[in-house]
């Protein structure tokens, strides 16, 4: 079996890292080769997510990463502008996402999830849950990680309740105070440099 | 609260019409104003099946239907040309479907599940479970029928160990014999003159 690629989108934010390093851990456990990529620079806020919990960064995408792969999953995306590069080349054979559908277009049948709300982390809780499958200490901080991200914190309009009670799910799994962790991770991230126009 | 209206394709076959009827009912249980509507004539096979277990056909979706609808769910399809016609006068805010993506693009982030199943049906089974609502015997009848339909008594090369699992598990629930049942509405249906190209 061939490995399965894991992506984000381009100029990757906390949830694009963590729901691909996340997802391809569920993939895993449900017996499917996967690998967690990323394929752009991590920037401030993630970096000090995964310092914090101690996870490594996804390996970036490159031409040795993809050799003799033909299935990608992605996450937190599906326009083919925000996704990576040659995209055509692969089989799209799962979609996790929040965002609108748009510039997307598969020649099979795929498993396509997407819901209207804040965080694709939001889900991925939802499907780890479907599945039967725990979610490790190291793991449940990324993906609360990644809700606070998305929401600042709860304020962003398009944070649901749904994310709310999510990320408070995760902080309980993670043991971690969700109101002093978010704030310090928004400040490590506060260098605005590196923030993509959409979340 | 405007009524949501749900429908499948064009030439309407037993999993469009029979989804549309349970998806309705389930969002209706959930509290959506959702009616079941249809896009074309039911054809002979599906005709077999409503009567079979006593349920009438959703409404043509014709003017007075449509007035004032400023949302709609597809079931079982999602590209335009096998859609609603003017479906850019609508807000698609949920898509329940097993086909491949294309031709399909939204505005707004919307409630999008697709699996590489044989029939909308076996997702929704999923969806009763996992949002808690039983599902009665009539609607199981049908939704068994759709299973039936779309995999031609399991032998179609698109039909799935999930398809198989859910008919059964369906037709406990209808109080149906799965085989009998499925070569009378087979039969019954088995003029091709009405059947689409496509499942
Ligand atoms: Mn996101
Ligand atoms: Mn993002
Ligand atoms: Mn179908
Ligand atoms: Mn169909």
């Amino acid at each position: 079996m061939s490995k399965v690629l894991v992506t984000g989108h381009k100029n990757p934010d906390t949830d694009s890292i963590s729901s691909a390093i996340a997802y391809a851990y569920l993939k895993k456990q449900l017996g499917v080769h996967a690998q967690a990529v990323r394929i752009g620079e991590v920037n401030k806020e993630t970096a000090y997510a995964l310092h914090y919990f101690q996870v490594d960064p996804p390996v970036f995408a490159d031409e040795g990463v993809r050799q003799d792969v033909e299935e990608i999953i992605l996450v937190d995306h599906n326009e083919a502008q925000q996704s990576i590069d040659d995209r055509e080349k692969y089989n799209v054979v799962e979609v996790i996402d929040h965002h609108r559908i748009a510039n997307f277009e598969t020649m099979a049948p795929l498993y396509y999830r997407a819901e209207p709300v804040g965080c694709t982390a939001t889900i991925l809780l939802k499907l780890f849950k479907e599945n039967n499958v725990d979610i490790p200490k190291d793991l449940a901080g990324l993906m609360m990680s990644a809700i606070i991200s998305d929401s600042l914190l709860f304020k962003s309009p398009t944070c649901t309740d749904e994310d709310v009670q999510a990320a408070k799910e995760l902080a309980r799994i993670a043991d971690t105070d969700l109101e002093s962790y978010g704030l310090e991770m928004l400040k490590a991230g506060a260098d605005m440099s590196d923030k993509t126009p959409d979340d």
